[in-house]
């Protein structure tokens, strides 16, 4: 049985560290690493990330597809065969460099801490910038949503979440589907941690906005492709949102001419929020790997029709 | 019996929003505010906040004596009469405030934002600021240090505390006394929640900074006395630290020509970590004066022996 790793925009770097870790893993695999997949027949398990359009037909003897992150929205945007199980990582580390990301972006809102570096930078001792009373909505409950909503309400401030599906005896306040307003009615900082789907494609958009509070500050953390970005800075000028945190993009690199770099009440991260590490990410695949070879069931696989 | 507030330096507004509470909460008060103190004799109890020196020798029925704040230096460092109570506020939005501040600068050390902050400006798009793996030390561990480890640890990062006493059965790794370099071992944000007593005025100086891990973060948000302030850019310029977030200075406001707003690893706030907030401050000490006149016994009342 045969692995591949399709992963053309990961540098070479990245690709031996993954590659390493399943050789120490299971010396005997027979891996190929695109472009250079010479025999197409013997691959079984397909590794992806950002994979080019269409490959996945050209594997007959395909049983397996894995993720190398947390999402899969760039394996169900393309043509996916049917039948054949879809894998993501699970990774601690991911969710703990996501929800203290997030818990910091919250924070600095929360005590201006903005206003307070500018204050530094033109030597101004000035006391009149309060903490912001702050009531924080997560949308998008899974593994990472859950972890935030956790550890924000840990640090005493109100929290909700929102999601797609009812939930029975969630840990927290809860809202979903059509309840969005209601929702939006409890929260002024909106944290975007969807799933990207047909259903959130664009799902921060300007009619959203208009639900929200006045002054909501956004974070986005999911999928550049869930905001509208055309719509953000026009929310701000009218009042609806007071400001965005952002570390995901329609485009990344986010292009040098894009508005949102020029905007102070803007603050761009280069998609650093959480990193997929392979010596997290790698275990996880080589176990799946060795679950199909034993037809065991597989850990952290993904229910297709929801689409995560 | 009499009540004098005497805080010379708290604006009129402030004054009054303390009267207002106090004559909300009893109606009868015999309430004297500094420098309209017209009878010496009627005031046993005080209410004080940097108030002037020696000012406690003119009350010859004074019973006790109440911080309008969670710190009791301002008056140890004076003048008091002896066998004469000392109270402090407690105030859990006071642990609120001050714990999401401190967390808040230890996540802003841990993702490098102030990096990330800086690329906004000049619009790069730049990924190689990596988290900083952290581990935190916390100095003084009564209720506001106590707070703040469990906080952090909650938070998933490794913290141990260092006090002056021994402590058994504390709830997180703990040094006291002289394993001081134990304990810094094991740290890289050094938080300063220490009381302000004659141990620990300067205890933040050069020979400590020599004693710290390479490249330790300094959070002081006690008291500007606690830190040598000449000592800390030499040691952040040798490498002993790389940074630090400081809330509280020798002389507030910070004057412009302090080095330290120059200086874009220093970032200064202006002693708003934690506010009082008199709707919460001002009932405990209205207990406290109910408490005297009934016998019966104070509510946060301090030890003068220890300072705090």
């Amino acid at each position: 049985m045969g692995l591949a790793i399709i992963a053309p925009n990961k540098s070479t770097d990245e690709i031996d560290a993954w590659k390493d870790v399943f050789r120490e893993l299971n010396p005997d695999v027979n891996l190929q690493i695109y472009p250079h997949i010479d025999n197409k027949d013997a691959v079984e398990v397909v590794v992806l990330w950002q994979h080019p359009e269409g490959i996945l037909r050209e594997f007959p003897n395909l049983r397996l597809i894995c993720s190398m992150g947390s999402g899969v929205d760039h394996i169900m945007a393309d043509y996916v065969p049917e039948h054949i199980p879809i894998t993501r990582i699970v990774d601690p580390r991911l969710t703990f460099s996501m929800t203290n990301y997030v818990v910091m972006g919250i924070l600095n809102f929360h005590r201006q801490i903005l206003r307070y570096i500018r204050d530094n930078q033109s030597k101004t001792w000035d006391m009149s910038h309060p903490e912001i009373p702050i009531s924080v909505g997560v949308m998008g409950v899974g593994e990472l949503g859950g972890d935030v909503l956790d550890k924000v309400a840990g640090l005493g401030f109100p929290v909700v979440g929102y999601g797609n599906s009812p939930k029975s005896n969630f840990r927290h306040p809860y809202y979903h589907g059509n309840q969005l307003q209601e929702f939006l009615d409890q929260v002024n900082v909106l944290v975007c941690l969807l799933p990207l789907t047909e259903k959130t494609v664009g799902f921060l958009n300007r009619d959203l906005f208009e639900k929200c509070k006045k002054g909501t500050y956004l974070i986005n953390v999911a999928r550049g492709k869930h905001l509208i970005e055309e719509d953000l800075i026009p929310a701000i000028r009218e009042g609806s949102l007071s400001g965005a945190l952002l570390d995901v993009f329609q485009k990344e690199p986010l292009p040098a001419s894009h508005p949102f770099w020029e905007d102070e009440r803007i603050t761009v991260t280069p998609h650093i929020a959480s990193i997929t590490n392979h010596k997290a990410a790698a275990p996880q695949i080589m176990e799946n790997y060795n679950n199909l070879m034993a037809n065991k069931p597989l850990i952290n696989q993904i229910n297709k029709n929801q689409g995560y």
